[in-house]
């Protein structure tokens, strides 16, 4: 029996199982839900037991539990492949948005509703029928690569006790590739397989000039006003071509390859359909790059939050005492955060006018950007596993945000590739989230293809 | 008897009725001390017609009262006057700063210390002794000049229906000249005529882009961000030499005379001291303009306010959907607010870039400057009559804000002089308010003085 025909024999069963772990509401950001996520943890991990992984645990962590399982390959030359997901789900909030109780999912035709479908546990799961299907299709026993699932249940939380965990368990998540299975495809009949990840580093600037907040009328015009010196601070963070003018920001910039820019172009991009999605009437951005580049492959500054002086209502005719702005920084492949870091102090530094005092806060170390090596053995098997269960070719996306995934890639040494099925249009954090039944058992179809192209890769 | 004698002799009597005034906690913003205002008024109208007023009146407002008191001259062609102050105080807090209670005033040697000592009773008190000391040196039953004293009860509370009593008692007001009491003197040993207030206009401006907040990582670097409109338009309404960039702002612009000018140069202004004041720790402004002449003759532009997006705690990677900022701009004469306000309209349209909406909201019509005229005789008669009172030069200062003057200047149709004996360092509005005694009492000397110079230069 091939893959295929296994798959689709065993929706029903699939799809009951998925709705049983969707039925728990593993909210991790809610201490209400503790319990929940917990059991949703156990959940997997017997399912896991059941798909016939013969190692199953659930590690505790400093808040909730993830869930590792490991299935060796009979070939102990095979190599080795690390499956990430998570277990928890984002909050439902406003319920009174969802049409359906985000918990009791619900099919309706090929769309199964629930909060968690898409992000991440059907995307989770399509993995055990994946490995079963390859089983069928081949008669063996174990899959043809040592196959390692990490399942977390603290994404949705910001993965506060990921990279310990993974420090912790370096030698256990040992692997030859990530393949992560939490993300989007360009469109159902657009698959496609995301190729990086922006990286992150943000701070709060902020601008001190009198020691409290002068009377305009009597100081106004004669003593330095800090929210106009912050005005211009941001105002120069970017110049006339959009690019960004902290120094050396661009210094360590790799630049994507034609291949890459030529697929991306080739992607169905509606910008009109774009602008109504980003609720937004113009495009903006960095000269000479297209929408899609601006938000995957380029690095950007973006002020989330500006703040200074009197801003409740009414009128205060007032000098202010200081300003503030919240600033971050999307970072593409090559950039250090650290030295970004370095360039945006000495660009604070280099314009703070005199009688002002600047500081400069980051919330942390950064995140780098992530991207996978598209001449890779890795992610050839990948497009061309998912080309044979789709049955057309895949193209390459990115995504403009990222989240535990530079982890992976940092902590365990590993190439990151991302097998995903999901849609912009899921609904993942927001109300009446679904996933595409069709697009997961393709998704198990992708891995089962997957883990014999690598299996046989290496073994040859 | 001379006027200086007259008032020495009356000194005591004097200050005895201050402290009974100031033992009213007169607090126009504060409904619970409304009774305490309309006593306030009481105690007025009742001083004014022991001193010999003819008429005294309590004009009702749709607020608190003002005291209406007029004493004609006794040569019908003489000048009449009208001397505006208030009766009302600020509010008190923080009541732990003061180091005795407000409202019971204590004699510190020449120092007399409550709320109102400076601002406003003590200066609209030396009126009823000045008028006194002029009659007992003259020998006259009547001024030389035609008085009228109107003394309102809400300047503190921004004087809400000042303008609609002037407008309703505009025949009873008729007057040749309006002398302002409410201001201050350089210094005790520098005295000094205020000769012009800068007025102003507000608005509150705001960029609006995305319909809703969106995620930076899924958009940011793609569609406009209106923080940063924002900060290109704040930034912008300032060139290199600190001139405001609003077309047509300097047009209409009186510029100061050299006359003036000179007198402002010779004040003795200490930078380091003003500075200290100013809480700040460096000057900044239009170029080739001095300090003073930055807050007292040059228009100004001014960010009170600036807001958007996420401004709480923490990260919040959002591109905002809007931004918001509240500008105050300084006039000076000349200037007409309705216009300064059209060039600001075209200003921010014209630096809304496309995918965002503006807004701008004016605060209300704005308030014109006001200035003494120079070559005026009443100035020049208030200029002697001060330099006999004080024994010495009388300079020139202006003030950098503004409050109902420009109203009884535009409503009443008459020139304004300033004649006030408050001193910067009197803590009006701060706990501690002070007044000196001996500024009183040249502040009842000057307007004897003064009286005369007017009765005699219309007469003549
Ligand atoms: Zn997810
Ligand atoms: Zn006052």
């Amino acid at each position: 029996m091939d893959a295929r025909t296994y798959i689709a024999e065993h929706r029903d069963e699939f799809v009951a199982a998925l709705k049983e772990w969707l039925s728990i509401p593993s909210v991790s950001t809610s201490p209400d839900h503790h319990a929940d996520v917990r059991d949703s943890a156990r959940w997997l991990a017997d399912h896991l037991a059941r798909t016939g992984f013969p190692t199953v645990e659930t590690w505790e962590t400093g808040g909730l539990p993830a869930v590792f399982a490991e299935w060796p390959a009979a070939d102990p030359q095979a190599p080795t492949v690390l499956v990430y997901g998570h277990h928890d789900v984002q909050p439902v909030d406003p319920l009174d948005a969802w049409h359906t109780d985000p918990f009791v999912p619900v099919e309706d035709g090929d769309r199964l509703i629930g909060r968690g479908a898409s992000d991440d546990k059907g995307q989770v799961l399509f993995h055990t029928l994946g490995v079963r299907a390859g089983l069928a299709a081949s008669g063996a026993d174990a899959p043809p690569v040592t196959l390692k699932l990490l399942v977390e249940g603290e994404e949705e939380s910001g993965s506060p006790h990921f990279a310990d965990l993974l420090r912790k368990n370096r030698a256990r998540l040992d692997c030859d590739v990530v393949v992560i299975s939490d993300t989007t495809m360009w469109a159902a009949d657009t698959p496609s397989m995301c190729v990086g990840m922006r990286g992150m580093t943000d701070c709060d600037i902020s601008l001190y000039g009198p020691e409290v907040d002068l009377h305009s009328g009597s100081f106004g015009g004669a003593v330095p006003n800090p929210l106009h010196a912050m005005a211009d601070l941001i105002s120069g963070l970017h110049d006339a071509d959009g690019r960004v003018t902290v120094p050396g920001f661009y210094d360590d910039v790799v630049e994507i390859g034609e291949e890459e820019r030529g697929l991306i172009a080739r992607l169905p991009f509606d910008e009109a359909e774009w602008l109504r999605t980003a609720a937004s009437t113009a495009t903006a951005g960095e000269a000479g790059y297209s929408t899609l580049e601006r938000i995957w492959v380029r690095p950007t500054a973006e002020v989330n939050g500006m703040w200074g002086g009197h801003t409740g209502a009414g009128r205060k005719t007032i000098v202010p005492r200081s300003a503030h702005a919240k600033v971050s920084f999307r970072l593409v492949p090559g950039q250090e955060p650290l030295r970004v870091q370095d360039g945006v102090r000495a660009y604070v530094a280099a314009h703070t006018p005199p009688g002002l005092r600047a500081e400069v806060e980051f919330s942390g170390p950064g995140v780098r950007a992530c991207a996978s090596d598209l001449r890779s053995d890795a992610v050839r098997a990948a497009r061309s596993a998912m080309s044979a269960a789709f049955g057309t070719e895949v193209l390459y996306t990115r995504e403009g945000g990222s989240g535990p995934e530079a982890d992976l890639a940092e902590i365990l040494g590993a190439p990151l590739v991302f097998v995903a099925v999901g849609l912009d249009d899921d609904r993942i954090h927001a109300p009446n989230e679904k996933v595409e039944i069709p697009l997961l058992l393709k998704g198990a179809e992708s891995v089962a293809y997957l883990w014999d192209e690598l299996g046989k890769n290496t073994a040859g």
